[in-house]
């Protein structure tokens, strides 16, 4: 397929890191190992907005990261509280039950951020503090809705709640601003394949002292998530099992990619990107399924489509007509959204020509839109800032 | 670069084919040289459109297949007859005569195409036939012009003439019809890095008996671009010196790709693209370099800009800002013209980023143009074709 | 670095893999993915020996596919059946108890093979069938030993006993002979590591029917490595979570390289290096770690040093003065063994590079063994063979 | 092919220069291409031993690169001298000659150096100075013998002579030590695919001023092969024609690689590996090439088999049989001599993979040699220093 892909994620592979993922395999039990692995480790960090959680890399798919906050530091018939306000947040409650926790859900419609101060009431309420902890989706990719961590923090803190703050930054860490020390996070899992532009295949979890703590107070049985066996490992310089060494080594040049773009820059380029894509969502008159605009994500526009028209059908004529991937509509919001993916390796003009397919498919479906408009509108948007182009513009980048 | 090239080549090179780049050598003194060679020889006639014709590939750019075409079957001093309509068409004249050779020009504005009618005009008046050989730029690349080497055929036949015909199709072979053949091309010249989707590197000539008998018959001085010699080695499954295997392994990777989605598709899809591309131009009220309709090429589009407006600023505007290249004028044209590349792996997604790019570029340097009106011009014209996508659209490619 | 490794996985990844693992991302929820998926699972059968299987996938290392097997049909307090006769089955039982199994452990010593006349005894003694499975490694990768797994299974029949027969096949699975139908093995699991020659990253896990159904039935609480799950899913064309992939491509692309080459012909072909390797050892005065000739595994061999010796000394110089990679002795063998690996892409060279290298670390250390003796041995084994190459020798394999 | 390759180039590219060639295709008139290539002119002087000498890259084989230095400062019918002691050497003066140069050839027996008293007599005796250029084979590929270039130097020096001193270092540069400033070399040619360890496609010559001078005042035609041209557009950053990025870009990687490793530890490498290559030979019982230890190269080593065996019998049975590549006799040497290249990426594991193999081959074809004495040969000659491994082992490369 030559069209880039805007799916939300597995996301565009730079050159740079599909070539690294073609280098020949190494023995991890050399000393090679533990010289990637320690300062790799170190530079995440910055990535999540901390200068104190220790980092961990499991093989495995966002979905790992998730059983390894939830296995953790949890038993079965322990209780959480979550929110549910998207595709994402839900499997994140189903895992949790399906692993025997209780969790106590509040619902708000999807295409809303977490009510925090729904949360902040719950927990109030929880005198007895059974309530271990707080499951927080921090860019619900199934809505495009990004919520306010901070606000989860203060309500915990108002209501001087000790319960864990979990939060899923799958499809956000790397490429909108996550401050884990300032926002109080105690796990925060993310995926190779979003915002580090990565292959999927690695769950990265940054855990903080405090959770580190409970994980090794945990007497649970666990295997191949185990989170202080891996902690203990990583800091030795080894790892409990064979490690996937390919996707590791690419995780330290995507990481020189992140630092040498700066990630500052990174961040602003998703919110110009962003913002042009829902200039184009504006200007073809339909709707965010976000409810306002404080919460549109910079990552995933989810784009609602009106009464008598089939979202799904959007996606598929773009695929099967333009050779171009959007996302569909997932549970409750199956063929009323499509999503239009815009993390990681992502231009204006990159942008442009999802935009500009989009508009076509839109068109042969017979939706009222004015062709050209989407993307005037985000050409608009694009040309109000000088220069969103990385430093380092040219290279096998 | 994350962008597609918009230049008129080196163009885009497909995954497949980067990917083949980075194969190990291996020996070209075994069996796999001539395990490769042969069937690649036989495959490439369709291309050329051509049944008889010997096929030769040389290390060197086209310049180099240029330099074979006026070295193996011309002496310093023979009378070529040329026209001169562009950037291309001026240096092979230039090289012609740095080569010593006498060459008799006919000019036309840049913009037209060949004159059919004033070369039959010179041939019939050649009556002691000294004029050796015609040279034709099929598709000249500084101008956006495809010129009917058909009727360049009738005016040497027209005129009882024997001269050798012999074309410059780098940057229409592979992308455009070309009927060597029915043509009477004598010999023919494309490179490795235009309609092949290859990175620079080799020179591919293709020679008609005729021209092969005149090298075989030609006393002069040859050392490295010698025809014969090479045409030998390769008919033996060898290769006069140290071949680039690995280019060579890759144009085979490339013929696979071209025949998969048929040479008639691929064609389809280039007059597909450039016609989107021709659209927007109009739509923005500007005009061609190509002087009628049916002289604008299917491969790269020139575009004129207005008095008072540099061309260059266009491209360096596009550049620098977007990171995104086209071509700048050459010669009577620099800063007159700006040109869109759009062969070889090029999609309508790719094709309309490029588009919205220029736009943006325009409107940034004042251009009177609307935004957004290229790219719904260029929408309209690609939904009026159900699929232009090659059969095989996943994969690697 | 430049040398191939020899470490027993992950092993070499050819060229054609590497290349495959540097693709483009797609879209998995695009038709591509069960065009992809549907005929892999097929594909896979053959490798391990099955007609009725049924093929899973997971993301992660063998470890996860050991928990697999062990979490899907069993639940905690459930007794199992296992021998500990080297590091890996004794880390399988080690997982199975941090799970909450109850394993019952025959110990065999290492460098033995599964006592199958011992697990006969128990299964026999176990008159209440509460022994839910067996846990077999079929090639103990720490101390080159290969067990006979059909043994195992008549000790069961032996019995009529119901237990299901789980077996490690990340070691063989791919490189020996293994016969999932014949020898009634319930699950089976290998890694894209070994055999298949890829990056660590996936587990692929093999269900009989039977196994299948009692996952079924099974009711524990299971997340990322839910099984059924992951069937219902596979068979329908999906996943039940984001998929690597490109892993998984690469996989198709390992299958066919699996299957162009013969399955029986690669079976052939680690026996006929490993026995080159043996001979070497033999030459050396050194012994196999395997007591028996016929336990000797042909995809890793273990090599005892004499008292006063130090095997870590071996591996360690054999890493920083040549470069080269093997393995180190494990758990009770650490100092004791050092290990070759020759699974996955091998050929006689390769094999004689690793033997060569393996001689100047052990004559820098001051065995007393003589220079060359080891590579001369291996060449005689070598060329009693008229060919053990691939079929298809060339390319970009 | 699994194997690495032994015939005298093109060599193993390394990991780290064969994903450098699947890199995207660039916009050479953009800015990047001056960014490149000013700093890798400079930078690759140091490999040629100059401080003065200006780089030229042409598209094309080391050939390409004999035709420039032969047809940019001289004339057809000027005079040059030569000697003949090899193929290679043979080859560029039947260049020579086809472009219409006379030539003055000296023979020397295969396997001798150039006989520099014997050019001294010559050039004393040409007291007009009629001859222009004399030709210098600095590593003579077809006998595995380098010659003395500062020898010839010396000669011409005695003689007072002016002539151009014109080296061939296709198979020396970059592996050998090559000064080209003490030497007084006025054109050095080099080809990317044998020291630079890449593939095939750039012939990179080294003009010292005063051969850039008579350059500049040749009148003859040239074309492809300007070398006056070429430089003026190297100088001020750009190409005279559409120059070969992907190389040139690997080639600035390939001279980061040389220049990480050292290159004083990149000439000790070869001889270290090449004496490993020669122990062996003698340890066969057979004899080199090379008439004397001082001639022997340390890129490639041509072996004579004796009376009675067949050279080529053994680089079929090694390729047929073992699947590897070793070097055929040329010329008067064919049959006689088979030739091990080991220049470029070599370790020491890799060049007793090759010896080993060539020793199954000679066993194979009942050559009286011992089983394993030539790898013991070898193992003794590598172990005597202590590494010779690049600083950086690990990595990419």
């Amino acid at each position: 397929m030559v069209n880039p892909l805007f799916i939300p994620g597995p996301t565009n592979i730079p050159e740079r890191l599909r070539l690294a993922m073609a280098r020949s395999a190494w023995d991890h039990r050399g000393p090679r190992f533990a010289q990637l692995i320690i300062p790799l480790r170190e530079r995440l960090r910055s990535v999540f907005g901390s200068r104190q959680a220790e980092m961990a890399f499991f093989t495995g798919s966002g979905t790992a990261g998730w059983e390894v906050a939830l296995t953790n530091v949890l038993s079965p018939g322990d209780q959480v509280l979550a929110t549910r306000h998207g595709m994402f947040s839900q499997r994140w409650i189903d895992l949790a039950r399906r692993l025997g926790l209780e969790v106590q859900v509040i619902d708000a419609p999807w295409g809303e951020g977490i009510p925090a101060d729904r949360l902040a009431e719950v927990l109030r309420g929880d005198c007895q503090q059974r309530i271990r902890a707080v499951l927080a989706v921090h860019n619900e990719t199934a809505t495009g809705v990004t919520s306010d961590i901070a606000a989860v923090r203060r309500a915990l803190d108002a209501a001087s709640h000790a319960g864990l703050l979990m939060v899923d930054g799958v499809s956000s860490i790397a490429s909108l601003p996550f401050r884990m020390d300032d926002w109080g996070v105690d796990i925060a899992v993310a995926g190779s394949q979003k915002g580090f532009m990565l292959p999927t295949g690695l769950a990265i979890v940054a855990v903080s002292p405090r959770a580190r703590a409970a994980a090794a107070d945990h007497t649970g049985p666990r295997g191949y998530l185990d989170l202080s066996a891996m902690l203990e490992a990583l800091e030795a310089g080894s790892y409990p099992y064979t490690p996937a060494v390919g996707l590791l080594d690419a995780l330290d040049e995507s990481l020189a990619m992140l630092h040498e773009e700066g990630l500052e820059a990174v961040y602003a380029r998703h919110a110009h990107i962003a913002a042009g894509v829902r200039a184009a969502v504006g200007a073809w008159g339909l709707e965010l399924c976000a409810r306002r605009p404080a919460l549109a994500s910079d990552t995933v526009t989810a784009i609602r489509v009106p009464e008598g028209f089939s979202a799904d059908a959007v996606v598929q004529r773009a695929q099967t007509r333009y050779g171009m991937s959007f996302g569909i509509g997932l549970g409750q919001l199956a063929d009323r959204v499509f999503r239009i993916g815009h993390l990681g390796q992502m231009s204006e003009a990159m942008a442009l020509a999802g935009i500009a397919t989009a508009e076509m498919a839109l068109l042969d479906l017979g939706f009222p839109i004015t062709a050209g408009s989407g993307v005037a509108a985000a050409q608009r948007q694009y040309r109000q800032t000088e220069s969103i182009m990385p430093r380092r513009q040219a290279g096998g980048a």
